[in-house]
């Protein structure tokens, strides 16, 4: 076995690291370098700018929980824009619900390309007819598009540096919402409390002042730093509440991580959590 | 800043690393190898035979999820017993019930008066009257002694490596339960699901054995492996729904992650979880 190690490297005082068994790829787009290399642990990884983005054996987690509180929250999506989500999981966990229509807009093909040679077992549903991938500028769609609205928009972005600040921004929320349908639901990935506690708190602030419900839930995921996530389910008229049970049900024959507990225990805010944003 | 890491090497495939800026304390016990360092991210680090224990960042998920849920769900918890728990965190969350005496059994010597000099921000309530330390084998404690029995017993315990091996026996089990007196609770930390599957899901057969109710649950601890971890609460006759409310929401004001809605949403089960112990 190979003596290298992958680290993904924090803020230079923490680190995750994998032993990197072989490389399965490597390359660079013109936005960033793309990494797809082999572990025991974890299986294959992808790795973004040095960054861990998904694995083989935990991907289940982000994929899942980004992806089911929003649809099962939903009346009835039958379109759902997905922004970013370059490894396909996204997507598939989309089109396990009665969808017409999956518009994914992903700017770098560099990591569909890679993920689609590399990543076979995350991104299984590329072929389904329902699916459309465009490499465009999601941020640049959502505020300037003239298409017809969605009734879910997803948000499978990286972290709020660098090229990743502006899908932390209002206008871009704001470019969101505009793209949804009346009883329309938005879910995003909103990083770890633990180590980006500010913008988390952050970013529950801006999606307040654009939509009446705002709802951040939180679960594990082994690769990313600190282990424990959180996404965020936006709407004008959809609670978490207001899951369709039996279609929670239908998805516990595939998931791994949600469920009708899950969908309801995920919701439950940390109590320090609780205080800060009850103060904004 | 030192340039040098600590890291912690799980099965030489997966390594979480801590920038160390400098060492507190080195020593040698004739059980164990204990370290406490400084580091920017956790603070304060205790590292045992070079395994993460605890740090002064991110101690309160541990030490909340151990002790609340049990003590809440107790009608009226008088004596508690705490079989390692060395850092002193534990203790210090049980002291904040209105609990007469709590034994505490720590083999370790060595920790406890290393984390009482160097972890002082953990072990507030050493000097609480209420609180017995006592350097002893825990296991023998509690398949031998005649002492008088507890309300809630609560096992502070290390990996099933080793020596902490034992902690994970049936036997072992069989002895805290001979401790626990009528309406008595048990709680223990029962691993990470997603590197420990195996270890957890004995666990919880074991417990099922002896038991009339088994309640696992699920919270972050960030330090440790895979950045989630898991609690069993078991009893037979209290269950998670038991819990008096009230003293919950009075813990509130002191807790940074334990509250109503933790309580309730933490013994929500991942799908596949749920899955395997329908199975047992």
């Amino acid at each position: 076995m190979s003596g290298l190690w992958y680290d993904e490297n924090f803020q230079d005082d923490t680190r995750l690291g994998l032993r990197a068994i072989r490389t399965h790829f490597s390359g660079r787009s013109e936005y960033q370098k793309v990494e797809i290399f082999e572990t025991k642990r974890f299986g294959r990884v992808l790795a973004i700018d040095e960054i861990f983005m998904t694995s083989e054996r935990d991907e289940y987690f982000y994929h899942e929980m980004l992806v089911h509180p929003a649809l099962t929250c939903h009346a009835d999506p039958k379109r759902v824009l997905v922004i970013g989500g370059g490894d396909g999981g996204t997507v598939r966990e989309v089109l396990r619900h009665n969808v017409d229509k999956v518009v994914m807009i992903e700017i770098d093909e560099l990591v569909v390309r890679a993920s689609q040679e590399h990543l076979p077992t995350i991104g299984t549903a590329w072929d389904d007819p329902r699916l459309e991938v465009r490499f465009d500028d999601g941020i640049k769609y959502v505020c300037e598009s003239d298409d017809e609205k969605y009734d879910i928009v997803l948000l499978d972005g990286t972290d709020p540096v660098g090229p990743g600040e502006v899908l932390f921004e209002k206008r871009f929320y704001e470019g969101c919402k505009r793209m949804l349908k009346p009883g329309g639901v938005f879910a995003l990935q909103s990083e770890t409390v633990f180590l980006f506690e500010d913008v988390f708190v952050e970013t529950q602030q801006k999606l307040r002042e654009l939509f009446a419900q705002v709802h951040p839930y939180f679960g594990p995921v082994p690769i990313y730093a600190s282990g424990q996530w959180s996404w965020t389910m936006a709407s004008d008229s959809r609670a978490p509440a207001d899951a369709d049970v039996s279609r929670i049900e239908a998805l516990e024959a595939h998931t791994k991580y949600y469920c009708r507990d899950i969908h309801k225990g995920a919701f439950a805010m940390p109590n320090h959590v609780r205080k800060r944003l009850a103060a904004l």
